[in-house]
């Protein structure tokens, strides 16, 4: 049974090595012949709009995924067309509405789950009337295609507003309210076939640069977590979900905001490859082959630290106990993913002490204890 | 950094799996397209004695393992030579000792490690000159080429020896002791670039139809664990080892009684996938690339049952709570390994029970409880 992937990122690339073991087959496309994905699983190299690809994509494969975001909704429509039409997952209305800002925020308001306040902005008169609805500080973000803090400025007066209109408004924007959070953390969890829905303990995350640098897990109140899956299992069930969907909050006092959704396995979520017993991409693949979910409970206190640009020596990181190294063998470039560490503790306190330690050694390039 | 692997079994595959989370590369070589390990990674299809196939696998690979016994040293060591000799770990020599059960009890005897009573039989009055020597019941085996329990025969009388000889002698034998076991265990261990040598758990081996069917890890006394790894470590040193070695032992009482080594990953050793902090995967290839080998406790108390024949249907396989499914891409066949199923319990007790319930429920081919 063959499991197509639009798209061949690190997520595709963990995507086909959860569900080789599961006696998958997997097919990708993607513009580059260097994608993670392509160097473990057959590639279809080109465009994503390209429609002989798609085609022959939706041919082969009994389904058809994602592991992207930004990939083009026209493109998993199109495959759900014609003589091959193949079954897409998660469903095409869910990756349209997490594409933008404005739809996955009025999403949130209507399945009454709290987000931050906004204001769509199209003219510099938009932005001044959302600056004067909305406040100060305040978040301008491109309405599409924004990923790790690309797209998006932080303005703390109607100047700096300006001056990120003036760089950004060339494309639909939102401004939207800064949230002074205590912390954020991200709920993942799966939807199957017949409605039924599983989801993984609370992550806690730890950005920088607007980048994910550390995610802990389980992490935060026990409320935080029933709330954070009821939200969660509203989104689901709108959509009819099939797969794994992955919101991100912002966490004040007992409150959770919705930050954004992302129709996908998430990089919050690669602790589960070691730390749970099912991992998130598993879970995805038998979630979207109509196969039973498997068991989201975590294995032990987990933190995930993201490899930022370049994997630091491989010798040094193999030689600290515990730790699992995962390269997605990318060429080094500042500011990209190019791997993550993972390790899995007997208490929180033991986790949250080496996970800093580790992260500080990353950062600081020294002899990481 | 590519590793070749001459033969893609499930060995090889799984080999692969545990590579690419570390940035590896790989390339097999095998004499059938449909390989197990062919459908993760690029396969050179053609003999393991075709030269222009090794020499391209040595070219390509900066180190070559291989995941079948009775590979052809004669080709391990052609690629070793030429311009571009390909480093082969772990040793042809350990791989030439283990093909010959002769070389096999004499490197046992001469490094002090217990083995059966035996003797070389290549003709009917050696055979007779050998039960007369070692005593009834016995075991009738091919000197080369046996896996799963072929080519060999128990036998309990005179009679049924000549007629075994009379089936096996077209080729060298040798005759040895049945000996009454308690048990069957194995030691798996890794010794690393600079001598270095890690141990796993015992493991408790029960076979059916002289295939491995179930195995269980930790298990046994502490003075068993600690006997077995003293006999390997022999080994190891003997060979200047480098990567996974495993030998198989009889329990008699307190005693360790050596029934074969295997110079490569270990089936009784695929609960290390889910059960052990490294698995025996990650650990041959860290061996065999010189890299810092990983940490060896166990997770919990695991059992691995062996899928025989056939995969039974993979949704009642995943409604299993904590049921890790591999499946190796093999197609249906009598006795032949297509795949194993992995458990990690918090008691001894429990695993030993949920164990022996999967074995018996995939043996009646019924509902699993």
């Amino acid at each position: 049974m063959t499991v197509g992937i639009v798209g061949a990122g690190q997520l595709g690339r963990m995507l086909a090595l959860a569900g080789y073991p599961l006696g998958l087959d997997f097919l990708c496309l993607d513009p580059s012949p260097e994608a993670p994905a392509g160097q473990v699983a057959p590639l279809l190299n080109g465009a994503f709009t390209d429609r002989a690809l798609l085609r022959e994509l939706a041919r082969r494969c009994e389904v058809v995924t994602f592991d992207w975001e930004n990939v083009p909704v026209a493109s998993l429509e199109a495959m759900q067309r014609g003589a091959h039409a193949a079954r897409i997952a998660p469903p095409a209305s869910a990756l349209a509405c997490g594409q933008d800002r404005v739809s996955e925020k009025q999403l949130f308001t209507r399945l009454g789950i709290p987000t931050t306040r906004w204001r769509a902005v199209d003219s510099r008169a938009a932005l001044l009337a959302a600056i004067d609805a909305v406040g100060l500080p305040g978040v301008l973000k491109t309405r599409r295609l924004g990923y790790d803090g690309k797209g998006q400025a932080v303005v703390r007066t109607r100047a700096a507003a300006e001056r990120a209109f003036a760089r950004l408004g060339t494309v639909p924007l939102l401004y939207e309210e800064w949230v002074p959070f205590d912390c954020e953390v991200s709920m993942i969890g799966a939807r199957g076939a017949r409605g039924q829905v599983v989801t993984y303990p609370l992550c806690g995350n730890a950005h920088g640069g607007g980048i994910l640098r550390i995610t802990c897990a389980p992490f935060g109140r026990r409320r935080w977590q029933s709330l954070a899956a009821r939200y969660l299992k509203r989104v689901l069930a709108h959509f009819r979900y099939r797969g794994i969907l992955t919101i991100e909050f912002f966490v004040r006092g007992d409150r959770l905001i919705a930050n954004e959704m992302a129709p996908r396995v998430h990089n919050s979520g690669h602790w589960t490859i070691e730390g749970a017993a099912t991992s998130q991409f598993e879970n995805h693949l038998r979630a979207i082959l109509g196969w039973p979910l498997g068991e989201t409970r975590a294995l032990g206190h987990c933190a995930m630290i993201n490899l930022i640009g370049h994997i630091p020596p491989r010798a040094r990181l193999l030689a600290l106990d515990g730790v699992h190294l995962h390269d997605y063998g990318k060429q080094p470039r500042p500011r990209r993913k190019v791997g993550h560490l993972t390790i899995v503790e007997p208490t929180a306190a033991r986790r949250d002490a080496r996970a800093r330690r580790l992260a500080l050694g990353l950062a600081a390039g020294a002899r990481i204890p």
